[in-house]
């Protein structure tokens, strides 16, 4: 039996038990068994770890940083000839026998805790775009505060956002303290959900874990149930470990925050054309992250975090919605799973400039196969839109329909005794030769199906009755209801003592309903 | 080794063969190796063949056509005291060990010959819509005649469209004999891709026949290379052969077309609620197909097609874009490839009624894993809207560009010394550290990666700068282009003399691009 049909197993034994019989439990949720889908034979998988683990043993990481130099070198690593960190083969498997495999990330409400063990598949967002995409006029503007506190409520109100990564930047926040602050202020106020988030500079790390212990409870409350991951990029493409970064990254490590390491590397410009090159070099580059963080802190929770990027060969832009991404991604999942890592992707991430076909099939294509291929944590998965320059809230609304649908499509297919229904064919077959009112139709009506919220299944009739909307327009509609809701997650207690020890400029009357700015839409 | 690797295998070998070095060939094409999406375990396809041959040997099938009787008794087959025709596990094991495996669908054109064996993916159309999007008032409006002749010409034009079958009807032709000869001009004069259509009764099977037969060059030419394959569902779901369409496959079969047999069962309705159930009925209903194909003719060319759909079950309507339908279909390919038989299934039936997100993702998820899947055949994955009710000519060239990523992601990554380009990464991450101007990069622009025709890949500014459009603004000028090209696959003679012959109401002013239907729009 395979790992992906290990977890198919317990996910459905974990059904049963919720509910007795399976039946009142829903037909989607997070943690869904993936790994269905298999881009690379074993054989591939093996020799692209193969071909990852030699660069690093021979080729190796450009400027490691002074403070993981001694324990690297503790750990077994050497420094070659140019001056480059290496790992041999033994150190290099050492340090993974050593990382963390299985592990919970917190949400501050323990129903948001998500279990990225195994096969088990979680749609959320990443970061970060500058801009944000106003459906009122079909433009881009800077993203700004106020933009990702609504973010936050909003990816907090949809089921399908599994946790949320502040997906844009304040760009309003020029100076990195007070970005970092206001950053962490809206993950606080507007959800319970695991969140993520980079920090600037390893200054502001303390911080920031100061904010979360207060809305955790008290001093050192964060690190017994870390809510909050680090978005971490150590690695400059192709094959350099970036200063900055990796300073943050240690100190984030030493305040127990979990961390994200990213690897973006971008097939034809800082790594091969090539597919499989690509997913080598980024392969050995978030072993290196892996590297850093387990010579830090052995068995650090990290998840590995390999998002090959591609270029448009014409330009050399990156792409986030091509073909090439989706099965590179998808391809990354599935290497990670070798070395038994909880793992993250990026999908979703559509060129296409507004909610249109091009970002539907974009976004349909690569999440659906980041999902079967049983990424634990798929990112940039909702909202993206412009190769992840921009962010839009409508967007956000169609994502979580259309996560539903992959959703479905990593549960698959059950075959159990009662599915296969041999019993309800006989009896429907030799009676009135319909299956519309069998009991057993009833019963699984709410368990085997997902029906859309805002997707239409009219007849062209209804549909023309109704003005022959685009999805446009329901989404629109429904992102209008949802932002009239301000979920506040901080208690007032909480809230006042934030404000007095950090400059939070997210003003108080932005956070209600009288606010505004989403009035007369929808 | 798999048969999706040997596929693999065979399809690189097959791409360097064709080049010498591979380099000139482009990324895409029809025949692609899929079958890296399992969504069943091995011993979850054994238990759903089984549950289907058991469902044959014992519940058996009602209403065999006389025509089938004898020689299916003469096979094996039983009576059972209901009346039902009963294919014991024996006697269907041996229909399918002397049934048609591998063989080659024709186009009129060597070119457009399709391989159907293995893993070999194509993506194509189906029927039959009864409708037309009109992209000028977004609305619906009756297919006809003339609309089935453009959307002939059309689909010959597009590259990821492999195959034509007639995907609209003409509604405006209410005479059986009429509509099956006019419609069987269509394709003989839009296309020398392989067509394929239905034919409304017995009789009209041997006329059809003589029409292929002067397109192909005289008297029994066609049946040497078919390039027309019959689309029929000889089972009435559930387990009942339906009479006419019995008839008119044994017709056809008598004059040499290859058959399609379509299962269209739907979960809910027809079948039972359980995805696995219905995948169960709907397989043992295909191997009912498959055995009136065999007693008739034994290793007569059939595909193997199980649709599975899917009901609404809120309202019992039938819906084409659903998650379930995504892994319905996929299942339907795995298990078809358990029995060796070339198969089809549907996707890419879009609920939306117009070309927004909605349809976008319905698509991409749906094409995606019939394709990865390794659907030889996959049905209705072009301009279908409406659940199947209506196509749209813009949402046909949207589809081809859907359908090139749907082909990158089939083709996955190849992992050969050449791609895992260790020598490339030592010698550019030791150089200038950055790939976009390596000799590989520049030899694999072509090779590697797909390229939108339509799709934008601008930044948010430059589409501004274009007036912000929705791809359906560069859809609608390409479909302009497109149609000003009028393609004709008949000698004057040959369309003489099928004038002479048979009532062909299609005007050959509508069939030159001084027909002004086209005009001012794009």
């Amino acid at each position: 039996m395979s790992a992906g049909r290990r977890g198919r197993a317990r996910q459905i034994k974990h059904r049963e038990r919720a509910t007795g019989s399976g039946r009142a439990e829903p037909p989607i949720g997070p943690g869904l068994a993936g790994g269905t889908y298999r881009p690379l034979a074993d054989e591939e998988v093996t020799r692209v770890c193969d071909a990852a683990l030699d660069l690093l043993a021979t080729l190796g990481v450009a400027d490691p940083v002074p403070a993981m130099l001694t324990p690297a070198l503790d750990a077994g690593a050497t420094v070659n000839d140019a001056g480059r960190l290496c790992f041999s083969r033994p150190v290099m498997e050492a340090l993974l026998d050593g990382s963390a495999k299985d592990f919970t990330l917190y949400g501050r409400d323990k129903r948001h805790d998500l279990d990225v063990s195994g096969d088990r598949v979680h749609f959320g967002t990443g970061g970060a775009a500058i801009s944000v995409f106003d459906h009122r006029g079909d433009c881009y503007r800077p993203s700004t505060l106020v933009d990702l506190y609504d973010f936050t409520r909003l990816a907090d109100q949809l089921v399908n956002v599994h946790w949320f990564t502040r997906c844009v930047v304040a760009t309003d926040l020029p100076d990195p303290y007070d970005l970092d602050v206001n950053t962490a202020y809206c993950l606080l106020a507007g959800t319970r959900k695991h969140v993520g988030t980079a920090i600037t500079v390893p200054e502001n790390v303390a911080p920031i874990i100061e904010m979360f212990d207060i809305a955790a409870g008290g001093p050192g409350e964060f690190a017994s149930r870390p809510f909050c991951k680090l978005h971490s990029s150590p690695i400059v493409p192709p094959l350099r470990y970036g200063a900055d970064a990796c300073d943050t990254l240690i100190e984030a490590i030493h305040h127990g925050m979990p961390i994200n390491a990213i690897t973006a590397g971008q097939a034809g410009a800082t790594a091969p054309a090539p597919l499989a090159g690509t997913l080598v070099i980024t392969v050995a580059e978030t072993l290196a992250s892996l590297a850093l963080v387990n010579v830090i802190r052995p068995g650090h929770p990290m998840i590995f975090s390999n998002w090959p990027f591609v270029s448009d060969l014409r330009t050399g832009s990156m792409v986030g919605g091509a073909a090439e991404t989706a099965v590179l991604n998808a391809g990354a999942a599935q290497v990670a799973k070798r070395f038994g890592i909880p793992c993250g992707v990026a999908a979703g991430m559509a060129d296409s400039k507004l909610p249109d076909a091009q970002a539907g099939y974009e976004k349909g294509i690569t999440t659906v196969l980041a999902g079967t291929a049983g990424a634990n944590l798929v990112y940039e998965s909702s909202g993206m839109l412009a190769s992840l320059l921009g962010a839009s809230f409508e967007q956000f609304v169609i994502d979580d329909e259309l996560l539903g649908y992959a959703l479905r499509a990593v549960r698959g297919i059950e075959v159990t005794n009662e599915t296969l229904a041999l019993d309800v064919i006989e009896q429907q077959v030799l009676g009135d030769g319909h299956f519309l009112g069998a009991t057993q139709t009833l019963e699984m009506m709410e368990t085997e199906y997902v029906y859309p919220g805002i997707g239409d299944r009219s007849t062209p009739g209804e549909w023309e009755d109704k003005g022959s909307p685009d999805i446009r327009v329901a989404a629109q509609r429904r992102l209008h209801e949802l932002m009239q809701h301000h979920p506040m997650y901080l208690t007032a207690e909480q809230d006042a003592d934030l404000r007095a020890r950090f400059p939070i400029v997210l003003d108080a009357a932005d956070m209600t309903v009288a606010s505004d700015r989403w009035a007369g839409q929808g």
